[in-house]
């Protein structure tokens, strides 16, 4: 009998939280075509709103009011959901390996990272060429500031503001602003 | 009687800090013309220096020397006031809806972010689409180290040093070095 | 007899760690040549795999097996040594104005920045146009984490992971965790 393990694709272990191997055929092929309309997306002057928003559309799979400055990078596109209104500014990277769930009202500040990627610690095993992904949720009407940096299975609550330059290493609850490296609450809003 | 609160253009409104709605047709218009400036100024070879000191002039409305390698982005490019030998390195970012006024001989190293943009903290009016912007004033012969931000209405002193990835929450004086998130003085230059 | 501090180039002193002039011709020349290489490797597709390797063995000159996402900026090029399987993601950037070593099996996460150059403190000297660079070794194995800044003179040793967003300021030992803004060991890997 064969070994139920061996039948899932590495696809499916990546967006499992399993380990997986980033550079097997199917998932290189779905990184090109990404890279490929972002560099697109990149190259056209920022003012040509119709091309850039149809590219957007096909990239993200979606037929959201979505406004992304150039330059734009992500790994698949496809495993970003985004919300309705999510503006990002000039410079924005998600590494989407796994979920991102982007809620409405979403702002993102220049340069904003979002990685749901990670490697193993151990030495032996992150020179494998293994690594991970986990899920990243960013709630509604949330305000990231300029070069934030959301690392892999972070959930930021609704209504949240994080201050420019945090490094958001764990989950951040609802109407809050926190901020710093690692990022801390320092305020309720009202 | 008409209020003379109407007549105020969404650009003024802007430029005395006051809430204003960014996406109205004229800032659009001038964002559009900013962007397709740094999206030639971003697209030709770094080396060729007489076509990037062109659009460089036309972009912040100014005859003086200035060194700006690519990719270079900013919002109007008009609001930014900039001093002799001007050096700024890779990836430089200035959200200039506010006025940034910059002395003599100031340097930034890569990925440097100057932020004149924010948004309120009140998630109902940040949902609102009303946005400010405060000014930001660098002394002459100030070096900003690599990958900091400078925050909205930060002023900072002459020949003072920033050190790379500090976030520069609040003003800082002249002749100092400082660091870190939040920025703070370590040290006195004598 | 001539003074034998006259017949050292610019080029020396830089690499030397001593004061230079980065816009002596020869200089100036190199970084062209290094950003017009630059410029074309992050115009072409990403898909595009035989392109993008013969830009980057003739970028670092280098014969290894190295994956660069686009795009990526540095300043000579050729003051960068790299090792085999070397992998930067998206936006890194490396003023290689002294040698940047980098062992095997290095990983840099998106928007890592290496940063051999500096400039003086001493406002007098700094504004006289004078810099410095010192070299930075990383080694075998090392994993950085996205949007980390390594500075001038840096050593960090194998088999170490960097955080994300970490400002690495002083050395660290192989087979550590090391993380935060400036970077300090918080792991020993067994």
């Amino acid at each position: 009998m064969k070994n139920k393990q061996t039948m899932i694709t590495e696809k499916q272990k990546m967006l499992q939280g399993e380990y997986y191997n980033a550079f097997e055929e199917t998932l290189l092929q779905d990184r090109k075509k990404a890279q490929n309309l972002c560099q697109q997306l990149n190259n056209i002057p920022d003012g040509t709103l119709e091309e850039r928003s149809d590219i957007i559309k096909q990239l993200l799979n979606t037929d959201k009011v979505v406004w992304i400055e150039s330059p734009f990078r992500c790994d698949y596109g496809y495993n970003i959901d985004v919300g309705e209104n999510f503006y990002a500014n000039f410079g924005c990277v998600i590494l989407d390996c796994n979920l991102v769930k982007i809620g409405d009202d979403v702002k993102l500040g220049p340069n904003v990272q979002v990685y749901t990627a990670t490697h193993p610690i151990d030495p032996k095993l992150r020179k494998s060429g293994k690594e991970m992904a986990y899920p990243i949720t960013i709630g509604d009407n949330v305000w990231i500031g300029g070069s934030c940096i959301i690392l892999p299975g972070v959930t930021i609550g609704k209504n949240t503001v994080i201050g420019a330059g945090s490094i958001v290493t764990k989950n951040i609850p609802d109407n809050v602003v926190a901020v710093g490296n690692p990022c801390r609450v320092i305020k309720d809003i009202e």
